[in-house]
């Protein structure tokens, strides 16, 4: 179950095994001049299985897309005993429902995914990283939905609140990332493609636009080395700060353009509920992830008081025309929460899936619903 | 139902009712500098609503993909009466089953689709357009992932056999395209992007490439009549050829670089089965249109002598990667075919998904299947 079948070329596909770790499959298609983007901050340790069954992201999905944008055809065995495949290998498809897509994201709770037919993309050429502090959160936030707006897609688009990268600068010893007293985020933007010229234009037309939502100087990555120290403090960012007592970790996600209302409702949940939150993610998405901590106390979900306050931050985000999770699903602990962005109908639809798969209930039974 | 409710330009979403032209959403949120890819050859008559009900896509699909990957939220009236939201209006979501893109392409068999919230892009800002000439068909065929796995996305890349271009040039009446007695297919190729230069640089480089596969004299289309007068020979094929007789169309669709070998199959096809076949469509996507006529008969889905026919088809398809619809959908006619494709676990769970959400089968009966 750990091995990639086949790397197809002339298609631009490949055919693996679920229990390949992400950055593996990763490398061995880059050695081919392909890509395969989706690549959460965990890759270096999560499997394709576990990225198909959660529709995982990572910073390249703001241009890229995520896991389900790259999952041609599943081969599923079912609770039943039965196998199937859930499409074909093709990149377009209307032929039945679609299977493939019910089983990307349905959390290991329909069937057991056992081989993974995946697009991939030719590898771009060149990219280019800068970083962009800015001394208000809320100003951060609403740069982000100015770039799209301007018509520029770049390949990342990233969101560390000052707290956290103070945080993870200090655990991983580094320097990299200057930091001072009047800066609140930065902004780690990265664009990519073919033609080099072209992408310093683009970098520099962002950095003009940017100007107006008062950043401060922007440091852009030189090197290769440069690039790699920058993404290794962004991807280090969660770990660090669960260490630091940020325990519980929400995986919000809204229209791109609301980022300045959800920054602005958590911090004003903290005041109210008592909690400190600590905000970092693929803003270019909309998808915020908010780590909160209770100074003096061992903040666990099973902890009385989190819960009204998790309710109160999920309502903001539904009020904000968004969802729970961008990318790291329900599972067993936020299924609590279901009923605030789904109707009772839309459950008793999910359930009723959910049986039609699972008729004896014995597949991961207990996640995502009772 | 045929208002466009909203098109929110902080978000890039607009919102939408069922019954809008597809062309008239097109021409609507472009004035705003707004793109919404998907462009099925009949966007001028056909609906948003259909096109969710199809899973609909169009030359675009190549490089931006089909209406799946732009719808992120909808709004359904269940058989039971009940109204549900299926997702959230953001560009990430990992929360519970899939629904949005269980009701994509279900062909109006789970739901009515009463508003809909579709992702938009930035307007590329300059387009070019070539056409190429082929004198082996088959060799079209192969051009056509040589292009890709040379690294290159083109924004359209299509392929018309001579036959139905000569026929549509009859029917339209013009002479854009010269038809000489050496060639057996045209590639119509469309770059899009930001900066013109590196297009020009893009074009010139896989008209370079393609000399590799024997192609004629490129022909580049200089301005936009030029490129309307093109695209409208391309979008008026169907209409051309199924009113010279060629009344049956299927919708294939196979990994890319299989596309001669579906191209050879059908021919042989042909002869086995005594039917002429044209063949044309989105071949970047591997998604070819193949149309067939019996000399001196009324050819029919309910002649007899086409089922055999349509079986080995979809047979060859089937064991080339591929399956039986592209973007057109199942529908009353093809469901004969499913068996082909699916095992009988796949129809079960099908059927099981249209018995939750449609109990009493009263939502277009008989479609897809029985
Ligand atoms: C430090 C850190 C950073 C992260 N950053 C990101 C990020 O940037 N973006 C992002 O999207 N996610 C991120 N994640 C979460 C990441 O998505 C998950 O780690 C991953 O998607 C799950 O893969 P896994 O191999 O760890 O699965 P596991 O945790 O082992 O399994 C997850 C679920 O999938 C099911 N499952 C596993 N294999 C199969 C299979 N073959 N068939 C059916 N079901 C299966 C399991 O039963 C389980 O319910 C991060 C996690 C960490 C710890
Ligand atoms: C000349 C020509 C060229 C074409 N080229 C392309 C192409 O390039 N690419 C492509 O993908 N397709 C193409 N098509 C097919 C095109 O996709 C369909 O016309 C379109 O997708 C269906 O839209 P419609 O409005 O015609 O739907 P209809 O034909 O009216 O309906 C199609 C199905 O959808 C259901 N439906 C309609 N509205 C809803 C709703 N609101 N909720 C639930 N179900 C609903 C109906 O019940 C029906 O089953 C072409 C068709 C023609 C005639």
């Amino acid at each position: 179950m750990n091995s990639i079948l086949q790397i197809d070329e002339r298609n631009l596909q490949v055919t693996t095994e679920p229990g390949v770790i992400t950055e593996v499959l990763q490398n061995a298609v880059k050695e081919k001049g392909l890509f395969y983007p989706p690549d959460p901050s965990s890759r270096g340790s999560c499997f394709i299985g576990g990225n198909i069954a959660e529709n995982s992201g990572g910073p390249k999905a703001v241009k890229y897309g995520v896991v389900k944008d790259y999952v041609l055809n599943l081969e599923v065995v079912l609770p039943t005993g039965e196998i199937i495949w859930t499409g074909a290998n093709v990149l377009k498809n209307s032929t039945g429902y679609n299977l493939t897509q019910l089983i990307v994201g349905s959390e290991g709770t329909l069937g057991i995914v056992t081989k993974i037919v995946l697009k991939l993309l030719p590898f771009p050429k060149y990219d280019l990283l800068m970083l962009v502090p800015f001394n208000d959160l809320e100003k951060a936030g609403e740069a982000v939905s100015a770039i799209f707006r301007a018509g520029f897609t770049p390949s990342a688009l990233e969101l560390v609140e000052i707290d956290a990268l103070k945080i993870v600068s200090k655990m991983v010893d580094s320097t990299a990332v200057p930091v001072t007293d009047d800066i609140a985020a930065h902004l780690i933007i990265e664009v990519d493609g073919n033609h080099q010229d072209t992408l310093m234009a683009e970098m520099e037309a962002i950095g003009e636009l940017l100007t107006q939502f008062d950043c401060g100087e922007i440091f852009f990555a030189d090197d290769a080395q440069q690039k790699a120290e920058l993404w290794k403090l962004r991807r280090r960012v969660a770990e660090a700060v669960k260490l630091d007592g940020y325990t519980i970790e929400e995986d919000t996600v809204v229209p791109r353009a609301e980022l300045p209302a959800l920054i602005h409702g958590v911090k004003e949940l903290g005041t109210k509920y008592d909690f400190k939150a600590v905000c970092y993610g693929h803003a270019g998405d909309g998808n915020l992830h908010i780590r909160i901590k209770k100074e003096g106390s061992i903040y666990s979900l099973n902890n009385p008081d989190v819960i009204p306050a998790l309710k109160a931050l999920f309502e903001l985000v539904k009020s904000l025309g968004g969802t729970i999770s961008g990318e790291h699903g329900i599972g067993l602990i936020q299924k609590e929460y279901m009923d605030i962005v789904f109707t009772e109908t839309n459950l008793k639809l999910m359930k009723g899936i959910k049986k039609i798969f699972d008729p004896n209930n014995i597949l991961n039974s207990g996640k995502i619903f009772d």
